[in-house]
């Protein structure tokens, strides 16, 4: 299943309140949307360029994923989201073309969306999200 | 200077022919263009996905930017490229904003593109690029 764009990017920051003004300014728009993801342990702050959002991933636990890859990586790019008509399908085609899951079916993630991970081992170490409306 | 869209996402790799089929499959579309940025000691790979193209890097040096990248973090993703109206004009405002510059002017990259960089150590970690067709 062919991604139709890129729906947005994730970015691992530390703290919130820094890095909401520093990408206002950046990308010349307003943080439009903050959600907390209770169960990834996650809040989240949205920024729109074009058709792709920007994702800043402030974690809300020291054992949380976004924690352990600032510990690891420091700040910086945390996943790219590849906007898809169904996810489920998305996954099974990758699947099938020889790609590790990390969800075998979608749930649900920020911005009401369906999501689903790919493996970053055979990605070139990206870590890849197929997403969805519906 | 408010980016319209992101124009491409750089991501490091070891080598174009094992990821060019790599990212054919993940993406369902085919690489429309492959070619070398001499003075910056790469060759890269294009894809199309909505607005945004995908571009894979590999070094053409062992001492390029790509190879020490590859060395410190290992493959994965490079920078952002933000489409402008005007680099110049975006490095500017940039500057004026508080960001520090990697080029003070822009200067031309792939695909016959305008570009320019800002120094990662003040954009949470992120390599950003602005880019202009003009």
């Amino acid at each position: 299943m062919k991604p139709t764009h890129i729906e947005h990017i994730g970015i691992a920051v530390k703290n919130l309140e820094v890095s909401i003004p520093l990408f206002e300014k950046l990308l010349g728009t307003v943080c439009y949307s903050i959600e907390e993801v209770a169960d990834q342990f996650v809040k989240t702050a949205f920024f729109r360029v074009g058709q792709t959002k920007i994702e800043l991933l402030e974690s809300t636990d020291p054992n949380g994923v976004i924690s352990t890859f600032i510990d690891k990586r420091g700040e910086g790019i945390h996943h790219i989201a590849f906007a898809t008509d169904n996810v489920d399908q998305a996954l099974l085609d990758a699947k099938e073309n020889g790609f590790r899951l990390i969800d075998r079916v979608s749930r649900k993630g920020a911005d009401g969306m369906n999501i689903g991970f790919l493996n970053p081992r055979n990605t070139n170490g990206i870590l890849v999200e197929f997403c969805s409306k519906d």
